[in-house]
């Protein structure tokens, strides 16, 4: 079997090896493959929050009326179930605080993916040439990295403080690339609005302002835009509420939204959708075309009926309440195990499913670290090495995400005491 | 909204260029929204086929009991779930008259995806750089050339009668592609081996071994690969058992093999299933976490249990005894209504969804012709334009593909004699 390898090796794409890095498909597998670890890491949901009984009553009616499901068990179209995209009017609106007429919005404006992953990963075939570049914050998103590298675009990372990416060093950042003769080959700029993961923090309303603002200041030679990632925007427990990027948009030119069920509802059903600015809809159809005619019918007219139920409210307040809980369990942890270990630091985040906790500069987290090793290989925790999170031009070492997303209270409690423990032991070697 | 597009306007990948031609999109949406038309376009399957009862029954079970229930709400891996891997290995081995031990396959020698498109899309995306070469039938489907085209990859025509692709020219084709000094871009020969869309007929048997040889003698800088595309195996009406070119390919190296569970089961699921050479495993399953992390988990449960509960054999019988009326009725209307139309002549398929009818080459069918806008306009039937399925390079315009998909026998006879009165009045202009 070797012989005729050796003799007739593979000739991959470049896209093949861009890609190669696939940290996500490493973790999730670790995630869903060692229960027996104690995982801070997966950036799986909560078991218990997902919505069992509201999936079994809006199947069975759906599947009961025969015309009815014969329509879902069909093929649907590329952008998506009308049903499901006359429901999100309504829904996308109220989290506007508006009305679909008032927002002038129409079925036609929204794009159905697969999850909100795949609006991420069209965006990038959409945009980017090899050599493009995509603005993003430090820390993002370690997945959109990684889908940035597989299309072969460069990331160039913008300091990002407690209020999320510092619209006056993006300023500065765009300045020094014009001077570097590089701005025609910057496409768009990341952002993840609401709790981002990792960070747990969110976008100030006044930056949201202003980074639509510079796209428009700064879309030159072509237009700038902005991919705005609010896949934890109903997971809010507390805090401010705020406006989305796409709202500062008025002309409806610069910024693509996108957004997903997968957290609020379930990942098991895989119904992301996105805004797309009116002459990107056609690209997007197209390449999504290519890639599966359009996501599964059935479960966007599962989510029509879930929405249209009025029983979705209800759920998403129920779920809330679980990682309300489970969110002030980790700080409370933070707070009982960490508060002594000296340099240590984390973040206080209003929603979504992650805790960004930062250690002494003189530790590691990374995959091959002490730390990791300690904490997967001893205490039985894991996290996600927060360098994953980083752009290649700014890595910083020392950081972690912590995840209250899938353990439940207590669990999360011996996870944080067991983490404590190996950052002990690695910082008494240091 | 006008002067700030002009002002900046969009900078596209090329990649979204090159997917715009997006017929797929076109014809899907005719097909979905135009329901007055007759369509004989339309590559949907049968409503009367779908799998109410089987579906709800299914998903009733699969929810009943709880912590099923919230595994099947939870995100699974990216290569999809474990369970329908299992399920799988007998089926396909079923269809291979084996077992999964004579065939050494596991469940980790299978990926699934969302319907077989993903898995022809991964492959382009796994192998092709611009400017690479896939030698494709003549004609081929239509829907892959796009898909080609989308990752700039060029088509090669290999000469094509109604027993498949021809061996003898495909080593020709191959013999002065090297002669050029192209052989080094040649990636992959694409077959669809069973009752191909769009021509109905499937590949010989003494074909398919004789194209994975050449693939392996014409593996010299890199290894050929063959992208076995089986969506139509399981719909055959009558005629000859063919064993897959996947079974020649004894050291497992050379062929990609796809199935989907659209035409037998339901298009509205989307689940599609893989096998892969062991060295693809890994870039394919890394590709698709960037795309999505894997396809919706609750379906793919979905068709596990169906496939564990016996009913799917006698399903696809139904499915198989149905078309099989439908494929009649249009074949004994041809005959009825095109007999005496000078030139026109067309296929006798065992299996699939379409026939293959050609006209005499004075009466193009294109999008643009005069046939299309009356049988469309004036005759309310659609067809599928036959020259949408060549490579640029042997483009014919005078077929059509029709399918009995869709309609009843008594539509479909309609249909028939309505494209037949069309025909006719274009033939008595020509």
């Amino acid at each position: 079997m070797n012989a005729p390898n050796s003799f007739s090796p593979l000739s991959l794409s470049n896209r093949s090896h861009w890609a190669s890095r696939g940290a996500i498909s490493f973790l999730m597998q670790q995630g869903v493959e060692n229960p027996g670890v104690l995982s801070l890491a997966a950036g799986l949901v909560d078991p218990t929050t997902l919505p069992v009984e509201l999936a079994q009553q809006q199947l069975t009616d759906l599947l009961a009326d025969d015309a009815r499901a014969r329509e879902c068990l069909q093929y649907g179209t590329t952008p998506g179930s009308e049903h499901l995209r006359r429901e999100l009017l309504p829904f996308f609106a109220g989290l506007e605080k508006s009305t679909p007429q008032e927002l002038d919005l129409t079925a036609d404006d929204l794009l159905l993916t697969t999850g909100s992953q795949q609006l991420l990963s069209l965006t990038c075939d959409a945009l980017f040439n090899p050599g493009d570049i995509c603005l993003v914050a430090a820390p993002t998103y370690f997945v959109f990295l990684g889908a940035l590298e597989a299309v072969g675009a460069q990331a160039i990372s913008v300091k990002t403080d407690s209020d999320g990416m510092c619209p006056d060093a993006l300023d500065e950042t765009l300045a020094s690339l014009e001077q570097e003769g590089k701005l025609d080959r910057v496409k768009l700029i990341y952002l993840v609005s609401y709790y981002e993961n990792p960070s747990g923090v969110s976008l100030a309303t006044t930056r949201r302002k202003r980074i639509v603002e510079l796209a428009k200041k700064w879309s030159k030679s072509h237009r700038l835009i902005i991919l705005e990632d609010a896949a934890y925007r109903e997971l809010q427990y507390d805090g401010e509420v705020y406006p989305s990027i796409w709202s500062f948009d008025t002309d409806r030119e610069h910024v693509i939204y996108t957004q997903t069920f997968s957290k609020s509802f379930s990942p098991g059903v895989r119904v992301g959708f996105g805004l797309v600015p009116d002459e990107l809809k056609k690209p997007f159809s197209d390449l999504k075309g290519n890639d599966d005619f359009g996501s599964a019918h059935l479960n966007q007219r599962l989510m029509a009926g879930v929405l249209d139920s009025g029983k979705y409210a209800p759920h998403v307040d129920q779920v809330k309440a679980s990682y309300t809980l489970k969110r002030d369990a980790m700080l409370a942890a933070a707070d009982k195990y960490f508060s002594d270990i000296e340099g240590v630091t984390w973040e206080h985040p209003h929603g979504g499913l992650y805790v960004w906790m930062s250690l002494p500069e003189n530790i590691p987290t990374g995959f091959d670290s002490r730390l990791f090793e300690e904490a997967v290989q001893r205490q039985n925790v894991m996290y996600v090495p927060g360098e994953l999170c980083f752009a290649a031009d700014a890595v910083e070492r020392n950081h972690m995400r912590l995840s209250y997303g899938v353990l439940p209270p207590d669990r999360i409690d011996e996870g944080m005491r067991s983490l404590a423990a190996a950052i002990r032991v690695i910082a008494s070697q240091s």
